[in-house]
């Protein structure tokens, strides 16, 4: 049986020190493709731990693909190079239910500042009902007082840098800040000379179409943000579209299509839910390296809000090749009213926008650059962050026991509630989707259906799987929600 | 001989009402093309005012290109139809003394807030020397208490509104601050629902390539700011230049050119500082009015800082057929790393820009928007601007008084120096202008010349006509720039 010492675990919980030592023995070839592991209370007893640490390591293991489990038989190790990955059947795919597992957060280490998070405030007024499809923050969310604190210190004591110039890439000061919290929170090693600061990822597609060039053929997910889609549209590239299987996107599609740039969100896909297995990872990075126009735009866009276990590892960490630019934004962890995004380029392509680009002036207020930079640094980021998941978390189960104990139980699946701040609802009714969301509408209810983000692969436009994006909801509207969609079924 | 009555002039000052009758007459046809108009003396003495007041609203009427001067003949209505107007070689154009006047300032109603702006006060550490060619403001002019306080209230009183997502086109309180700012102070009735916000005229540029199409050709201004250039050229578009002469673009070369968009700066032109003529004006609307896709871009970029007269009015003011997209942002007006801009749509593009482009989300913060929005609504806009017009008046008259009683005067012409923040400065010299920039450099100086900014017209690499952007260099510095201008020349 195998064995890990727990000795010098360091300021790992025991879950996490797991999780690495398995996957540690995977990647150097110790345990080998195939292999059963042991099952969990076997495991758990030989190394004097609870099953909970133990189910815990697998969970994280299996979200990030390196094993894979047979239901009644086991867990296996993931075989890399030829994947056991499931079929490419979009439908049968990521609703495989050998992936959902529900397990306590008891173990999980959670810096709990704030827990009257969930309070009486600001009822939604979109379109006079409640609006399960918007990116709103509820207003007590946003620490203003702080960021109205830093403002202030930054006009006080920065006027005359704030009057310079900024570099055509942004504040060197918040570079750093954001390469400090990559290496903090993602374990990324990043130079600040290779990040640009942008309004929003939007404006910094446009950047990366003017580097890449037009002629290539850029790669989306299908489904996908049809937003991403409409920018690039709107710029009249060509796109191709790869569809999502339940390990990522379908790298023989991939291979076949003639797309240069692959435009991804291998953390948390939206809207499936899905989080690219480290198989199909490897394959995308070998893939990339194939040709020397291909790149991988890693979009991170809600890694952050992973709600169980650790933040899924960025396809980044492991590009030893250049090959990913990576993405994010403050919109999700801040607000998407504060219009700050960044990407980190390959050193070569650093140089190309140096060289090509950097004529451009940066598209952030000198001012808000400053304030996110004192933000980020001074700590109140992390704080931010680890009291929004932890608000999440319980806006998340606070629903999900709501509709576990409401009519609607018997009548639907939960599927992907575990990262980002949506899960998906899959219903069990003879409306179509459209039917659907028309009479949520009538009942004051705005939602989304996966069908509506299917873009070339029309797979079902009847699936009935709700998109429940609860960031923006107040935990009093829970149970005129579960009412609402209770109405409609 | 020609009579107005002063009895009527409302909040007008005499020269005010003056050029507005004399501009009617025009207008309306009692005064006719080629006729002559009463000499300055006589026209005072018969209208009982003081020949200064004749003097500036002439000055005025020349600036527009209403009226035209022949040396020691008069002044003369221009034809519009016919303009009267020089020819197209740029080097004798632009520079044609006709069109130069120096003239008092003291008729000029100014709303002087702050007498002692001009003070000791941060040196440029650009390069360690002083910097002519940066568009840096010196941190002692911007409003920080005053965008301070007001941010505070904003963060204070307007959270739910921070938090919620914008129109696309931006803040509808600041879209409408906007429109009451352009008509006060540009006379032009707008539309808020016409204006659109972005992060920077250079993010604007790139949706009105997206609105109007790839296959449009942009005409620009030749010589002119080598940005847009690169950003058209960036973005792939099709370009063709077109040359500039003392009344405008050159109409004969753009009428022949393939040109269906044109980008110009008709209210003051960078680098020349000509100002387009009204008959250019009016021909430029004719040519857009001939072809469904053609339009004119106006790029007003710094008509709050013409220093004698009245700002030149907006060619958006005469557009009777929608055919002028209206473009200025606050870089010139209070900050450049504030990064907020705006355009103003014809009625049928700004449909276009909704159907099609407003899912993009706005690139400028929620926060500043409103900052700007209530800075602008109470007044305060207004007063820095006439308090930062009265400060550049002031740094530019000591800079042209250093001048003219420096061993410079007798081997300089000071030229276009009564709008916008630089005036040019034509050097006798037999030295090169690529030996002035490198000798202007040795001695701590970074300058840019007029050779530098010519496009596909390169009409004389050696011209000698430094530009002399004022805008960010300290009073104390004035005799250290003199006397290193002394010294290369």
């Amino acid at each position: 049986m195998l064995t890990y010492s727990f000795e010098d675990i360091g300021n790992d919980t025991l879950y996490e020190h797991l999780y690495k030592a398995v996957k540690n023995d995977i990647l150097n070839g110790t345990l080998t493709p195939m292999q059963k592991l042991p099952s969990k209370r076997s495991f758990a007893k030989n190394l004097s731990i609870s099953t909970i640490t133990v189910e815990n390591a697998y969970s994280q293991l299996l979200a990030e693909g390196y094993i894979f489990s047979i239901p009644k038989k086991g867990y296996y190790v993931s075989n890399f190079s030829n994947p056991l990955l499931p079929n490419t059947d979009i439908k049968s795919d990521f609703h495989n239910t050998d992936t959902i597992h529900n397990f306590s957060n008891d173990d999980i280490k959670v810096n709990s500042l704030d827990t009257s998070i969930i309070n009486d405030h600001d009822t939604l007024k979109d379109a006079g009902g409640i609006n399960l499809t918007a990116n709103h923050i509820n207003a007590d969310n946003f620490p203003f007082s702080i960021w109205s604190k830093l403002i202030r210190e930054v006009i006080s004591n920065e006027k005359s840098s704030l009057m310079s110039p900024l570099p055509s890439a942004g504040s060197y000061e918040l570079r750093c800040a954001i390469a400090k919290h990559l290496l903090d929170y993602r374990g990324l090693k990043v130079n600040p000379e290779q990040i640009i600061i942008g309004a929003g990822t939007e404006y910094l597609y446009s950047i990366i179409i003017q580097l890449m060039g037009r002629k290539l053929v850029y790669g989306l997910e299908d489904p996908g943000y049809k937003k991403i889609s409409k920018i690039y549209n709107s710029h009249k590239v060509a796109c191709t579209y790869i569809p999502i299987t339940g390990s990522g996107i379908n790298m023989d599609i991939l291979k076949e299509s003639n797309a240069d740039i692959m435009h991804i969100s291998p953390s948390h896909h939206f809207p499936t839910g899905i989080v690219t297995s480290v198989g199909t990872r490897y394959k995308l990075l070998e893939w990339a390296n194939e040709n020397k126009a291909r790149y991988i735009i890693e979009d991170d866009y809600d890694s952050e809000f992973r709600l169980v276990g650790k933040p899924i590892p960025a396809l980044l960490g492991i590009d030893t090749n250049k090959k990913v630019i990576y993405m994010n934004s403050f919109s999700k962890s801040l607000s998407s009213t504060i219009r700050i995004s960044y990407m980190v380029l390959p050193a070569q392509l650093m140089k190309k926008y140096n060289e090509t680009l950097s004529f451009y002036s940066c598209t952030v207020s000198a001012f808000e650059q400053a304030t996110l930079a004192k933000f980020i640094s001074e700590g109140y980021f992390e704080k931010h962050i680890n009291r929004m998941r932890n608000y999440y978390r319980k806006l998340r189960d606070a629903l999900l026991n709501a509709i576990r104990k409401s009519p609607l139980n018997s009548n639907c699946t939960i599927l992907e509630e575990n990262s980002g701040l949506h899960f998906l609802l899959k219903i069990n009714t003879n409306k179509s989707d459209a039917q659907l969301k028309e009479d949520a509408k009538s009942n004051g209810l705005i939602i989304s259906c996966m069908s509506d983000y299917y873009m070339h692969h029309h797979v079902n436009d009847n699936e009935h799987i709700i998109i429940i994006n609860y960031s923006g909801i107040d935990a009093n509207n829970i149970d005129s929600i579960i009412e609402k969609l209770c109405q409609i079924i």
